[in-house]
Parts: structure tokens; C-alpha cells; sequence
């Protein structure tokens, strides 16, 4: 699949500004990626359209197909056909990736390298780190729906990412996902100065009488 | 249960300085936990009474029950009542702790906001990071016994946690415990000494007869 | 064993200064240590001969004799008898290790002490980090081939170690392997600056006939 | 969702008696759940039109309501919003299900009193077996897609389930999937005498002329 | 500790008819062992007071020490000091234990001789089977309160097992807790003919109203 | 390499009778595979000289080419080069195999048609139950020495396995292991008989003077 619909890029940065925390609960506490999903280093919070790529276990080749695919400020999605943690990726196919202004790996298996791409700034997030070689064999398929550490990926879907993990969006859902997201930004904010000053969860938002009525006793 | 007996606060620091590896070897190689408890950042060494919280998966009502009931000083310690991964405990949670003297959250389950966290400089030990949210819609306890990671947990005992990871001292033992580390540590001062200046610890600890005795042979 | 054949230093800083993948490639795809073996800290990239202890789970005392065995330069492999996560190692055996001039640790079990032991600039790479104490009671076997985390290592090989995991080299391959390497570190160096100037690796390496061969279709 | 597609019932018996592995390959390779989905007894080997369930953790609400959506011939399919080993299912609801003609449940989650599932015939395919209860307290969705270990499902997609483990069929593509398994099968019986015979794979698929151009050698 | 107080026998018996899930739910979902503690076959259905073991990895001199502290119809729970898949126990101990009227093995380790035990009828709930043998070097402690497999267990508490796995039961809530058991199987009788004569959960338990009221929709 | 040493198949059938648990110890305490190695069905007890296999990821081509060079009595002993799960192995294969006289299947990888395998009686201890496909794309090796689930096997060991998994002994040294095992199955009758009357292992090996020099005490 060569053509594929992006969201706004400004819907992105702003997804991407919130992180997986805050976008997870906007879109209904759905799209996380599993807990194996990390970043090889952390301190990035990015999001962008995801180019996906279904990979033979063990074989690397049709990466090289994607990246002709990417576009500035895509991310690439690697899911193998069955689990597998060899090293997929490393500093060259960043390299490359880099060239072409994409953001980010997330693969649902290994990557190698990770020292030369923390120095690149080429973030990662995968289910290992592994310098096991791959093979360039068979045939896979690119932008086609991918299920990555048990979440369905589309190609053009908005995948965020940061030190928490990964979230998905749907494409079309974007931009809704985005405004309800600031909200919950907004709202959390007034939350947290009171927190802050000492002010307790249970009074803010009026939990003793929905416990009480549960039955909740002190001793 | 409001009212729980808190060790001296002296003795908090002692075990804190001391370290997990210092203190579980102290008290005769007892209390750690699990080894899937990790820091969500390097760097600390703590120690404080816990306050404890059994939950049920995926409901964290109990740790805004919890907040009020700690003191300055306290580690909230939060055990579901099955496994569980998702996170719990973000950045607002950590700011009403924080606002209340808290020193660090240890869970066994998952975190979520944790650069947030590393920022706000509130350190947790978790068995994930994984933004899955949570709901508010079942009763726990609050300072009840819990099986934490492998160990019994008690309201008011010491938890002790470092990059090592975690180590319970039960809290009428935390004077004594303190006072076998702290020899503990002056001993291996001087061994640290004659290690760094090359002698063999076959030497200073006497094994080769010992060896010798059980058929230890050289090729 | 007290004697032990070592490769040339030479031909170990070479093979640490190209990295486990390079080194893993060179060599065939062959080596790489399970993905589970991950350092206490990033940043490090060497190489030196094994000295290896075969070790009873959760009894470190063959640590101590093989100390004594070490040479400048060397990396200490541990394997113990069955799958064991205890701390047979912490800073008094680092102490005692770097004093004799010993590069790091490779241990399919546990380590503690790691905030020191980065203080101490000694690495480990490690199975896990935890504190569990371990006994002094049982006889192991010191310089003897052991599987280490899936590889079989002998007393002599070249373990490689960096943030991607760990690679044994038979010693009497070191020299050609580092050779091999040093080809592929050069050959590597015109494809980076081609593919970061934004040609494509489907170009470079010449993959659009081959795939479309296979019958690759872009829709 | 109250009313799904349902493929042909025949098409679903000729999936089941092909089995797992057949459909798997007569699909392309595709579809299979992940391989922690074990039986709770060995030994069948069925296919029926999925209807889902999506479930908070720890909370089997959802399947209630599920049971009055079940036609005879259907499987249960539950998938927990985020990973949970909790026991949702057991005795009482296998009677219910049983009741209706429903023929297995498949659950990426736990199950109990599998000694009285094993008595009724009431296969289930889990990710764990364990009893611990769960509530009734969140919605959740029936008849919506979901990911299940691994596999997007969707409401009316065959399910087939045997000694092997789980695989997922597309409803629209059914009819074509069994046809391809048996031609599939049909081929396999010629292989079979053959290799019984004691004819070599080597000779009837004629591998000797390719492995030798791939530099296959001999010793 | 030579001398713990037991249960009464009708008690115990009482527990392992009612089963795991049963005992589980009847004390208030407390109690559950984990999940990977799996009986070594099927079809057994136990329970009698624990006769505790807390032993040093690779270790297993204790159970020698605790075979002589059993009574006809205990438990034998063995838990080790760090986490251990070694295989602590075979035939010649079940032949011992069997000798003295001893019910089953809970160990959170390694079994072996499982087809033996088997064929003897002796069940065992374990981690892991594993033939690795153990040593007798270590003392460690019998009757005192474990960590098995992520439950507190005191000497003298109920240990119930079957195929759904195992749960305990403090001592002195054994008789009430019997008593609640006992209830809910008659309980369930009434729901059990309901339910496979057809009539829906959704009505029995009047969910309708209660789910309506939360919001479900059907589409 | 089409040339292997085979011990004597007496030596080999001493070995099956004795069993796994048996001849590791018999031999030191080694050999043993990993405990995730387990039989796709209980009660077989058997040994044979390793036919050993390394094969990529996913690609199981070299089973073709090993069942050639296999003889009646040996057990193909498959290891991927790197961790893998894929269904190398199924019916087909298994038909030429036991046309061939070949005994079993020890994979450190996935099988699949269990419950055909189960009907024609060839057992196979394997990592994992997956149907998933592999393909026929790339080289391996055939009686090369092979990791397989943390042991090394070389071509010609004697491979035993039974329900406690798989152990390993040097083809040298196979009929050195049967006698000690033949020895130690000798002595084990006698203190069988002795456990079973009721005699305890306190006695019988004489611990009670060695465990109160270390400190035992009764309470």
C-alpha cells in the first residue's frame, strides 16, 4: 500500500504533547500497547501517523520496503508474524528512517544498535533488546493492519509514545481524541494545585458518602 | 485502621543509609522482595513505615482513602488482590502524597505519568509501568496486612527500598536491624580496604583450608 | 584450572570497540547471550577473556577462588547449576575484581550493590539485579565450559559486552572475527553516509528486482 | 449487539474436524492465537461463530449478558480490557451456556472448577486456570471486536479450537478456508503413505537439487 | 516447632470436598496460591492442616526434619528461601510421607519422579517439574510461618487443592468457613437446575435493571 | 555431517528404564534441559543418540535433511538459533520419523497435530504447543553440536526424557552413567522398602547428629 491517509500534523504534535497517560483516558481508557512495549531510552514524548510493516519472524527485509513509504513525521510499526525478539533494526535503518524524517521505531520485537541510537536521538520502543541478526527472505506486507503488542494497528493510525509506552489512535478519531485530551490537560491542572496545597482526593472529588454508603469503616 | 505504631524516624534513616542489601543481609536474609520491583528511576535510598493498601485489579479507590491516613515520612505500599499491571498511581496521586510528606509509592503492579514523576522527584518501585487506567467502584483495606511482592507487609513496618529494590523490616525489629547493619557496614569498611589494595578474600576470610578440606584441586 | 590461554589484548579492545552486533555479524550470527542478560548501567562497550565459574544456586563461594585466577583485563563469567536469580555478587567481590585489574562481570543469576557499583564504574551484565544473599557451603568448578544465558562459554573465550547484551568468541576465532569486524565497521561506513543523505537501502543494495521477483505488488 | 452474521454450520463442523493447524495453513498462515491458550482437557476439536465479550479485569458482568445472545453452535469468546488471569468463568456458567447449545468458551483470562468442566464436556481454552472470583460491578461490550491473545476477533468469526490451540477465521471468509483445507487435507493423505513407506520429504518434494544450490554440503 | 494445632479432621474434609473455588469465594475471595501452582495429574480433591517447611534454594535437608512433625492427613507445604525451580522432592520422600499418612505436597520448586508419584497416588501441587537434585547442607525451619506462592501460610492452617489449584485457610476460621461452603454448594444446587433448564443469569440474578440503570444499550 | 558415533543400544535402553531424574543424578548432578521442556503426553520413558538440527527462526527445512541421516533407536534434537515457538514439526514429519524407527522429538520450539502425535504414539518434548507455519528458505546444520534449552547436545549423546523432562549424557560417557545409574537404582529399593514401613530418612541417612551440630533445635 503505497498512499495513506494521515491526521493533521498539528493533531499529532498535540497528541504527542499529552503522552500515553493522558490520551489512553481521553479515547476511553482503550489502545494501550502491552507493559513490554519500552523505550531504549527515556525522555521522549512524540506521536505520528503509523507506516506498518508484518514481518516474517526473524526476517528484516520488508523494513527496507516501508521506509520508501514514510514521510516526515511518520512513525514505523513493526509487528512479526509470530513472537519473535531478534534485532529487527538497528543504527543503519535509523539512519535511514532519520533521513527521511521519521520519528520513531515501535516493534513488537528486538532492536540492536541502542547505544548509537540514543546518540542519533532515534527513539525506540520495543519488547527486547537483542543484537540477534535478521535475514532478508520473504516477502511481508506494508501498510496493511497489523496486531502489535495486542493492539490492532492501522496504517495512518496516530501512535504516541513516551516514557509510560504506547497508545494508539485511531486516524479518524484523532482529532476528537486530541481535543478531549486537552481537556482532561486543563482540568487536571486545578486538580494538582489543590493536591498540591494539601487540599485530599477524598474531599475534591466527594468520596466519603459514595464510601460510606459501600459500607467503608475506620478502625 | 487510622492509628497504626510508626518506628522512630532515626532508625528510618539508619536503614535508609544502610541500604535493601545491607538490611536483608542484617536481619538474616530475610524480607525482600520480589525482583521484579524496579526503581522507575536510579538513584535513591529510602526507608519509611508503610502504610498499606490491599485493592482490588483494576480499582485504586483505596490509595485517596490512604492519602489521608499517612504521615510525613510514610511509603505507601499497595498490593491488588490478584495480579495486576495496570497503573494504579500517576502524577496526581504523587502530588497529594507529596503534599503530605510521603517519601515513595511501592506497588505491585503498574505505574503510569513516570516522567512526571521523575521530574516531581517522587520515587516508586512498581512491578510495571503501564498506563492502563483504573476505576473507582469496589472497597479494600487500608492498613491490613498484605502479601506485597513475595513478602508479608504490615502497616508500620519498614520498608526499605534502593536500586537494589525493596526489603521489609518488621517494625519491633527495625531498631535492632539497624544496629546489625550499622556493624555490618563498619566491618566491610575494612575489608573494602584490603580488597581495594589487592589482598584476595581467600586470604582475609581464611577459605583455602576450607576448600582444601573439600577436595578443592587445582589444574 | 589455574592456566588458561588468553587472545591477544589487541584483538580484544578491537572486538570491544566494535560492539556486539558488529561482532555477532562477523562471526557469523552466532554468540549472542539471551536478551534477558542486560547491564546495571548503559554506556559501556568491552572485551576480554572469560574466566568462568560454574557455581550451585544461591552459593557463591567459587566467586572468591576464582579471583585469585583473574588476570588484567579479564571478564568474570558465572553460570550457576540451575536457573537462580540470587545476589552472588555486590561491591566487596567489585572491590576485589578491579583491584586485580578485572573488566567486568558476566553473571546468568543475580548482582546487588549496583548504585555502588556504578559508582565504581565496574559493569555487570546480569540476569537480575537483587539482593538476595547467597552461602557459602558447596564446591563448583572453576575454567570449565559452562552454558551461560543459552551460549557455552570456556575459560579463554572473548566475551563482548555493551547496551545490547553480551557475545562469546571462541579465542581461537578472536583474531579473525576482529578482522572481520573491522571490514564490516568499514563497509558499514559508506552505506550510513549514503543512506543519510536519503538515498534508499532498495536502491543500494538492489532489492526492487528481487522482491518484485518474489511478486511484491504495490497498490 | 444483538444480531450477528453467522457463517454456514457446516462450514463451521468441516473447520472443526480439519482442525487447528490445517485451517491455519489453509488461511496463509495466519490467525492463530497466542500459544499460552491451552485446553483444560485434551482431546476435542470444534469450530463456531465467536461472540464476544469485552471485560473490565476481574469483572464477569458482561458474560450474563452474552449467554442470551448465544445461539447453538456459537463459542464464547471473553477478552479482559487489560491482562488479567482471573477465574470469570466456571461451573455455573458452563451449565447456562451448555443450556443454550453453546459449544466452548476461549478466554484470554482464567477459568475454575475445571475438574466439573472436564465432567460436563464443556471444553474451554484459557489463559490460565485459576479460581479467583471476580465482580459484577463495570459495563463492558458484547459483540464488538476484540483483541484475544493476540488475534483481532470480531463477532461471527469461526472460531476453532482443538489439542493445538486457537485459531481465527474471518465470517466472509469461511466458506473459502474450508475448502482450501480440504484440498489441503486431501493432499496430505498421498504425503502421508508415502512417508509411512519410508520415502524420504527429501525425494517427494524434491528439496536435494535446492539445498545443494544454497551450498548445502555433506560430511 | 514440634507440636501445631490442627483442624478437626470432618473439618478438613468438609473444605476439600467443597473444592478450591468454593473455599475461595466462602472466605471472602481470600487465599488463592498462584496460578502457576499446578497439581502433577488430575482428579484429586484434597485438604489437611500444612505442616510448614522453609528451605534454602536447592536445599531440601528440611522435609527430612519434617516428615518426622507430620500426623495422618497433613499437608506437606514446602516453600524456599529465594525462588528455586530445583526439584526438592521425588518418590523416596512421597514413599516416606505416604508411610505416615500424609496427604500431598504444596511446594513453591521443582518435583520429579512425577509418573512414579502418580502410580503411588501421591498428588503434589508444584511450581515446576524439574529433575535437578538438591543438596543437604543448610538448616532451615520447620512449622514457622511461609511465603508459598504468593499466600501467607502458618503450620496448621488449612491447605485445600484440587485441579483449580490450591488455597488456604487460617486454622481457626477453618470450621466457619467449612459452614459457608457448605451454604453456597447448596446454594448453587437450586441455580445450577435453573441455569441448565435454560432460564437465563440475566434473570435469576435480576441483572436487567441494575444493567439498564448503568447504562447498557442493545444495538 | 552424515557419520555419527551411537552408543550401544543397550547402554541406551539402561538409560530409558532408569529415567531422567535417575541418570542425572548418576552423573553428577548435569544434564538436565530446561524445565519448560515437556512431553506432549504423559508415560513414555525412553533415550537414544541425538540426531541434533540448528535451524533459523521460523524455518524448518533441516528436518528434512535430518531424516536422512537418522538411524532406528535415535531422537531428533531440534534447536532454533535464536528463541523461537513457531510449529516446526507436525504429523507429516512425525510419520517419516517413525518410518525411519526414530524415537522421539526434543525441539526447543513448538510442535503441532499433538493429538495425531498422541494417537500414533510419538512423543516429543518440546518448549511450547503452536501451530504456527514455517517455511523452507534457509540453511541450517545437521549433527552439529547445538544449545538446546540451556544444555549443549552434540551428535551421538544420549538424549533421555520421560515425564520429568530431558537429560543429557556425553555419548563417552553414557555407559559409565548407566552403571552408576544401575547402582543407584539398586540402592534406592532398599531404602524404599525401609521409607515405606515407616522408618524415617532422619534415621536412616543419620541427620539427627548433623543437623544439631549446626543447630538444630526442637521447639
Amino acid at each position: 500500500m503505497r498512499e495513506i491517509a494521515r491526521p493533521d500534523p498539528a493533531v499529532c504534535r498535540a497528541l504527542g504533547t499529552q503522552g500515553v497517560a493522558t490520551v489512553h483516558e481521553a479515547q476511553g481508557r482503550t489502545g494501550l500497547l502491552a507493559s513490554y512495549m519500552r523505550p531504549i531510552y527515556a525522555g521522549k514524548s512524540i506521536a505520528g501517523p503509523a507506516v506498518t510493516v508484518s514481518s516474517p519472524p526473524g526476517d528484516n527485509w520488508m523494513i527496507h520496503v516501508a521506509v520508501e513509504l514514510c514521510r516526515p513525521g511518520d512513525i514505523l510499526v513493526v509487528a512479526p508474524t509470530s513472537p519473535c525478539e531478534d534485532g529487527y533494526f538497528g543504527d543503519l535503518l535509523a539512519t535511514s528512517l532519520q533521513a527521511h524524517g521519521v520519528l520513531a521505531l515501535v516493534i513488537d520485537a528486538g532492536v540492536r544498535d541502542v547505544a548509537t541510537l540514543k546518540q542519533m536521538d532515534f527513539p525506540v520502543w520495543s519488547k527486547a533488546i537483542y543484537a540477534q541478526g535478521t535475514i532478508k527472505a520473504s516477502l511481508g506486507s506494508v501498510n496493511v493492519p497489523v496486531i502489535c503488542a495486542a493492539q490492532l494497528i492501522n496504517a495512518g493510525d496516530v501512535v504516541v509514545a513516551d516514557d509510560d509506552g504506547v497508545c494508539v489512535v485511531r486516524g479518524s478519531e484523532a482529532a476528537k481524541v486530541a481535543q478531549a485530551g486537552a481537556k482532561r490537560v486543563a482540568a487536571e491542572e486545578d486538580k494538582r494545585k489543590r493536591l498540591a496545597s494539601g487540599e485530599l482526593g477524598m474531599d475534591i472529588y466527594k468520596f466519603r458518602e459514595k464510601l460510606a454508603a459501600l459500607g467503608l469503616e475506620y478502625k
